[in-house]
């Protein structure tokens, strides 16, 4: 099975390296817009080959699309003289703008997804073949895609490893805001504060475990933030909202000095604890 | 050389822990007011023995206070009794009001500190020998320390192979409330903010290692951190203002979709990388 990786960062080339590990029937051919991924990609063996032309990733049994989310959505439209038994999967982490962008045409070709995995590195030389095992991969508007997509890309993902989960391409942005894209907006945040303080290397000297898992989010690429943020506004506005709130709370308690109601109300924070 | 350790959590169960694996000179007795903590500090042999009687522990070479911060200022106001060669040190995550509550007669025995160091499990069975392994330990106001006690810390610190900081309790305070007390409430605020959605557990059934890196620190002890809120209430408060001015500049550019604003924003914070 040819596989076409457009993409080869830390998602595709993780891809790459995970698929190889597994099974000698996939044979990987990368493209990137940028000859320095494509040269570490080869050099740290994420693709079997590489090409410039697009005509051969078009050619592919399967095409996965791990570039920034607003890029997803311009190749999308390019894709529309594919064969009909081509797989293409994308790994957008906002997921409703994507699935609508995707002309009729070639709709059912498309299986789109959202690994819910990464780390705050980038680039051919973050690639880790772990990357998605035990990992949970969100399939979205599943009823959308072709029965033979849907097979293709349940056995690319039980190949890797990935937990599956179906979620409507809506609800997935909804949850995605309050589990991911929030998280990223406030951990930027976090680190901003610190850094425009007077000292920062004062105070990040004496940093421990939990400002260090707190602020490493912080380290992510703009250009693909960016993108997520722009595509998934309206939720992750929300998510923010439903934040602030709770923040501002916080500070009520410690500016009333009401440390009973703090305590009830860190008390009802530790309940994640039930579930995660 | 006698320890006496008050409170057997994980920060004085991790010291009782590091201290017996590496010297055999260290007598460790250990003191706790809940019978369960006791009990569990013998059965894990995170000291030698246990006293319910407090005389006990006045008459130690050197007592550990590893209680939370308003214990710390009560227990101190009882230990003004002790012989002038006892060492008194305490682990409270707030230093100023710590260091000016010890009482004049007794405040060279005392050498004030803070290992940046801990997890968000808490009790005698959270402890870890390797907790204070290659770990900042500040230690403050040490011109207020006896030279003896200063050498006795630096020893026992030395022992756990802390690295060692010195800082006055002041600015302590201040870059403690950014690198550790703001970033708790911040942390508590985003796990009340998904616990407070209609259907938690779908939301987290998505979280990657972001969400669970940056709400990890919400599982934190709520007695423990309102007490520390209480003592650094005005600096975490500034603190908190300079994070809540980083996250309204973020959400006015996305509200605005000002992209290219978004985008240096979140480069600058990429900066931290930079020293962390």
């Amino acid at each position: 099975m040819k596989i076409g990786i457009v993409g080869l960062g830390l998602m595709g080339g993780s891809l790459g390296l995970a698929l190889k590990k597994i099974s000698k029937k996939y044979n990987l051919l990368g493209f990137d817009h940028n000859p320095s991924h494509t040269r570490d990609a080869l050099r740290l063996k994420l693709v079997d080959a590489i090409t410039e032309d697009f005509q051969d990733i078009k050619a592919c049994d399967v095409i996965i699309l791990t570039v920034p989310v607003d890029a997803i959505i311009s190749i999308a439209q390019t894709l529309t003289d594919i064969s009909g038994h081509c797989t293409i999967i994308d790994f957008g982490s906002s997921k409703e703008k994507i699935s609508n962008a995707i002309p009729q045409t070639v709709r059912k070709n498309f299986v789109t997804s959202h690994p819910m995995t990464g780390t705050e590195k980038f680039g051919p030389t973050a690639a880790i073949e772990a990357l998605y095992d035990e990992k949970t991969m969100v399939i979205c508007d599943i009823e959308k895609s072709g029965d033979f997509q849907k097979g293709v890309a349940l056995t690319i993902f039980k190949d890797i490893n990935a937990k599956i989960v179906f979620m409507d391409a809506k609800e997935h942005d909804r949850h995605a805001a309050f589990i991911s894209h929030m998280p990223h907006a406030v951990s930027y945040a976090l680190a901003k504060s610190v850094m425009g303080q007077e000292d920062p290397k004062s105070i990040l000297a004496l940093a421990g475990g939990g400002f260090k898992d707190m602020s490493r989010i912080a380290k992510s690429s703009p250009k693909m933030w960016e993108d997520i943020f722009r595509q998934n506004k309206t939720n992750l506005l929300h998510s923010l909202e439903h934040f602030n709130k709770e923040l501002a709370r916080c500070q009520e308690f410690i500016e009333n000095e009401q440390w009973d109601e703090l305590h009830d109300w860190m008390a009802e924070a530790n309940s994640l604890h039930d579930i995660l």
